[in-house]
């Protein structure tokens, strides 16, 4: 093994996404890498460590990338896992395989949970190490990394693509670093029609089930039971109470 | 749009899984047709419907299904939308981009746990629906689903490749559908020490560092302490304690 060279520290910024390394250790095909850099950019991390890859990423890798492009420029290459690793203090290792190790794996998402903690210091830089496509990590490797991970799969095909696993695992952290608040709301989405709103809708539709003698006001059954209980899951907008009113306006003239 | 008619059933088994349609709308590469079939199949999924792909998935696509050829033998093709959601009681729409619709949008993760609730039906027909590589779903495909999706994402680069966020909600609808449990033990990992074990261990540890010299019982500072908590966080393993302790034997011998 090489004596251990700092990859270099993170860049000017540094929030939790940056001091984040995503290292891909000696993967063979270049469009992996590729897919890889567009993963994790878009779950908002930037530094990839490549460990002895197989090819620089080239061409392949470069359309995969697929606007990532600056990720993969970016990307370290070294010599080993332990350089890759050199000044974090939390690596978590993911592996489909189960080997004897000095650690009990955790999930995915208790991993990505244990790492954002870690993360909480500011200084603190951390690795999310992914193996070989065909051969995954080496138990040397393995035995680099304080953390080792599984993400949970189907037990008779549970060998993901080194690409999916970043993506999972890079959306684990996200989620595990900074909760994602409210979606963004639908732009022309309404208001909310109040209760008041909704309740003289049902109102004025009672009068109208009523008024055309669809309704038998002594013999109601649970009509209105069941228009509240759509009225309640429509979630109605203010705007659509409205057009529901003139619709019933318009339809009971001929029994006024 | 044609009549819908209806996508065949799910095969003989009525687990939760088996009810759950990938649907993919108008594909442009047979890769991603290929990655995604492995990345549903990863996670226990196995029912693929294509509706109008630009190319049937063939060569490229079996290459990059790795293992999951059946899920690509048995995808169905289709020529709209509603005929792959006919029979479908809940169908989650996912996209990055924002639109007039009529629903608010949920986080992959809430949208997943509320599949997962319907799923609770064992008759319920499910589906997570998937749009064009560049231009994503119409507005008239979104219009069909009964709910919206976004998977949480770097706001300036928020565009997964189509196999990953399949990968993405097949890994949190497995997730909301099945908990995974205790994550598999590390094969010959021993015993956690009992208490008692790594009590005795420290007061060896103690008498050694006394009778050694290294330690000053007048003044004994922090080193049980620090020792102590060391311990708590190896969460050491009854042989370990056991090798420990036959250390601790081998160099207090010359001070006994």
């Amino acid at each position: 093994m090489n004596t251990p060279i700092a990859v270099s520290p993170a860049p000017t910024s540094r929030t939790a996404f940056s001091r984040v390394r995503i290292v891909l250790c000696q993967t063979s095909h270049p469009g992996n890498i590729g897919s890889a850099a567009r993963a994790l950019k878009t779950m908002g991390f930037s530094r990839l460590v490549l460990v002895r890859p197989r090819h620089r990423p080239e061409e392949q890798a470069i359309a995969l990338a697929a606007g990532a492009t600056d990720v993969l420029d970016n990307a370290q290459i070294v010599e080993s896992l332990s350089e890759a690793l050199a000044g974090t203090r939390h690596a978590v290792a993911l592996t489909a395989r189960r080997r004897e190790l000095a650690v009990a794996p955790l999930w995915a998402r208790e991993a990505a949970g244990e790492m954002a903690l870690t993360l909480g210091d500011p200084d603190a830089e951390v690795a999310l190490v992914f193996g070989n496509e065909s051969a995954g990590l080496s138990n040397e490797e393995l035995s680099l990394c304080s953390r080792w991970a599984m993400i949970p799969a189907n037990p008779e095909f549970s060998s993901l693509n080194v690409a999916s696993a970043v993506q999972l695992m890079c959306y684990e952290l996200r989620l595990a670093v900074a909760a994602p608040g409210a979606p963004p709301a639908v732009p022309d989405a309404g208001e909310i029609a109040t209760h008041e709103d909704v309740e003289r809708l049902l109102a004025h539709l009672q009068q109208v089930a009523v008024e055309s003698e669809f309704l038998d006001p002594a013999n109601p059954k649970r009509f209105m039971v069941r228009m509240r209980r759509a009225a309640a899951r429509a979630r109605l907008e203010r705007e659509e109470v409205a057009i529901f009113r003139g619709l019933l306006s318009a339809v009971e003239k001929p029994f006024k």
